[in-house]
């Protein structure tokens, strides 16, 4: 089971002719098309696919797969762009599968707190859709992903500590298989123990397994109560603390999120706030008038015992609204920081109970490094990101900025947690999955190679072709 | 990939002298142990496996699976014995592998929490274990099984409607490989997006594909109020109705249990209680004393407006465990209400919004069959159960029941549902699986065949040989 796939011989020169038959210019070879989607957000080297294929249906992606398992053809699906993992980069060519035009709510049930939609549409154009119905979808990465992609790349963000990540909220898949046959997976009963849980083995699968094409996933009531507020603290320990002890005591918080006083310091530039520029949480609760109320007295009184200073709530939508996209843009106030600089964006998560030592480690580390370097965190959950800015042409600035996100990597699993909470593997993170899950992994290729025993599907994601191949079965 | 194992050639008489070497007398081909080991609670015949393995350690688990690997023998793993679909019989003999000795509580994380746990320790022993640490373990399905034969059965119970499922609480897994291998899935961070999830690939697998000998699994705190009540209805319909307003509108409440008439009448005999012997909703909410308060008040509103009748509160810690007692004694409560008679229990769920109809349908049916069977539920979840009272002697009733199951779990992939919410496929449920999930039981057939190619891990569950094999390939 330790066997890993043979090492994919890619077909970059296939007869395109019968994709663009059977979509027309919805296939394009274009230059600019295929670098648009051969280009991370975050730091990665340019790596465009050979063609990009723009699907309208889950049968023309099932038609573009058996093409590509015909003739060897790497195929690497692609939402919205926004993953930071270099999760749909194409380093051996191939086809790029588009399923952002596949953006048609299919089903929203409202009485049983449930949609089904197509993989293209975004979590904001699901939000607008809903808006009507007093219901909302939680899952809130910060960028407007698609829900195939946030599916794909087990995706969650500042509303996790409440309402779970991607895991805990989709019901059910329509996936096409490498061999391009489509299997539903779930289902609509909110529980079932029919069957392996196929749904929660392509959540996460970064598209080396299947293409998801509809995505059903949870709804909830929209809050009858939102109260939103910032409140600072004299150290970073301190913040941290607070945030521990209320998840601790059970607080049904549903966001809380940390900012060192360098971001805070960025934000203020770039979106014009006035924060005390010091270790900062920014919270909000959701329920009942009363209930996100006593919520809030709750968190008021924690957080008094470990150093607040100023709490600030913010009463209106749209003070509300200015509070979270502030948030939202940490990452462009952080790039406005120093310009001319790009973005190395760390993602690890830890148990709450290591979150301020690992922090505290993290801000050591970056201290260490002499980078410049702020700390934001979905910290509910334990999860925190540490935004390296670096500029290439600085001598040596890539290698410093490499080895503090190993260094940060290996505190966390230090500190008993993952070298991802919410990016994924991707490209980038491969020679740390089998730090953390060990001889898991041979169990993870051997799935791979079930599903995929040609590797056509997103290669050199998640696994690296020349790790474990040294591995022998131990038994 | 539609392929199936080649049918078992199970080895039924190896030289057992090396486990007998390994543990001495925590092997046993004892017939009683064995007959044991082979009899399931509810209606199946006996089954037993050759030979019963007592386990303390992994790497005893270990030693016997490689024991088996090399001899082409069945494994069966035996938690409590209390799962209800034969999930544990042994029709082609084998090594009968119980976990039950293994009943360490290795970990509680009371800041984190969540605890790692041996897989034989029973979910009231964990609970006692945690009474004074302010924390619970949620999940209860009723009957004391252990932690890891409800992971391996993805189980949940009373509580699920408010804190998930086993799917939504196992947070990572120690599992033994059909080739002796060990491997550790999930941690203990909250979430991870580092690979497959193969946490989710094992719970719910029904020992089909490892064993699991230690759980990790998240606590919560015991909450500050908890409110008790039954409620009964005028009518069937006015009772479930009031159940799916109760979800739609959000209120957090911890237990919704639905009770039909004649499942009432069999509690009063049986528990001496003397509830209107009416639809009922046996309830209970968690909270801060204002919360617990504010979701009853919630509740009552409801329920005025579905025809509620008697509502009735059970204050004290004495009277909630009475009620809650009274509900778990439900099965034993039926077998009291016809002496003689064995009980097969359906187990179906379906989407919210189609609960009244389908237990309505339910009822039709059963009244049509001219059986005796009850109707109990977590509606909060959509998830009924069929409690049919049958004597193998009366003639033609097995048959009938079979029928009456037939078509009960027709009714719910009718309205959108499944097969079983939480007992799983077992030995008595595979004829259903590819009703429900059509080409998808290939996938997991090449998943079971990636893991298990010789298929010795608990044969003839989940999945039929017969079934599938002449399914050609649709690509």
């Amino acid at each position: 089971m330790t066997a890993i796939n043979p090492p994919l011989i890619a077909n970059r020169t296939p007869d395109w002719a019968p994709l663009r038959a059977l979509v027309g210019d919805r296939f394009s070879e274009n230059a600019a098309v295929r670098a648009h989607h051969g280009r991370a957000e975050s730091f990665f080297a340019a790596m465009p696919p050979d063609a990009v294929f723009f699907a309208l249906t889950t049968e023309e992606v099932a038609a573009a797969m058996r093409f590509c398992a015909d003739r060897s053809v790497p195929i690497i699906p692609y939402g919205a762009g926004t993953s930071l993992e270099g999760n749909f980069l194409a380093p051996r060519g191939g086809l790029c599968i588009d399923l952002s035009l596949m953006n048609e709510i299919l089903h929203v049930n409202a009485e049983d707190l449930d949609c089904t939609v197509q993989a293209g549409v975004t979590r904001k154009q699901l939000n607008e859709d809903l808006r009507n119905t007093g219901l909302f979808f939680p899952i809130d990465p910060g960028a407007d992903a698609t829900l195939g992609g946030m599916a794909a790349t087990r995706a969650s963000g500042t509303n996790a500590v409440r309402y779970g990540t991607m895991r805990q909220n989709v019901l059910g898949l329509k996936v096409v298989l490498p061999d391009g046959r489509i299997i539903q997976t779930g289902g609509r009963a909110r529980k079932s123990s029919a069957g392996y849980d196929l749904t929660n083995l392509f959540v996460g699968s970064e598209g080396t397994l299947g293409i998801i094409t509809e995505v059903t996933v949870r709804l909830y009531g929209q809050p009858d109560a939102i109260l939103a507020a910032t409140c600072s603290f004299e150290t970073l320990r301190g913040a941290v603390s607070a945030v521990i002890e209320t998840i601790q005591l059970g607080v049904p918080v549903a966001r809380i999120e940390f900012l060192d006083a360098l971001q805070v310091h960025a934000i203020n530039l770039y979106s014009k706030t006035t924060l005390p520029e010091r270790p900062t949480l920014f919270l909000e609760f959701h329920g009942t008038q009363s209930g996100a109320a006593e919520q809030t007295a709750m968190f008021r009184d924690i957080a008094k015992t470990h150093g607040a200073g100023n709490y600030a709530t913010a009463d209106t939508t749209e003070a509300r609204s200015a509070l979270w996209d502030a948030r939202h843009k940490a990452l462009y106030a952080d790039l406005a920081l120093r310009p001319g600089a790009q973005a190395i964006v760390t993602d690890v998560c830890v148990p709450i109970s290591r979150l301020a030592d690992c922090v505290e480690d993290a801000r050591r580390a970056i201290d260490e490094s002499g980078l410049i370097a702020p700390i934001v965190g979905h910290v509910g959950d334990g999860n925190f990101h540490v935004i390296m800015l670096v500029k290439p042409e600085e001598q040596g600035e890539i290698d410093r900025a490499h080895k503090l996100s190993e260094r940060i990597v290996e505190l966390a699993l230090a500190h008993d947690g993952t070298c991802t909470g919410e990016h994924g593997i991707g490209i980038g993170k491969k020679h740390y999955l089998r730090q953390e899950h060990g001889d898991a992994v041979d169990l993870m290729r051997a799935i791979k190679r079930a599903i995929d025993p040609a590797g056509i599907l997103n290669p050199d994601k998640i696994f690296d072709e020349t790790l474990g191949a040294a591995t022998a079965a131990p038994s």
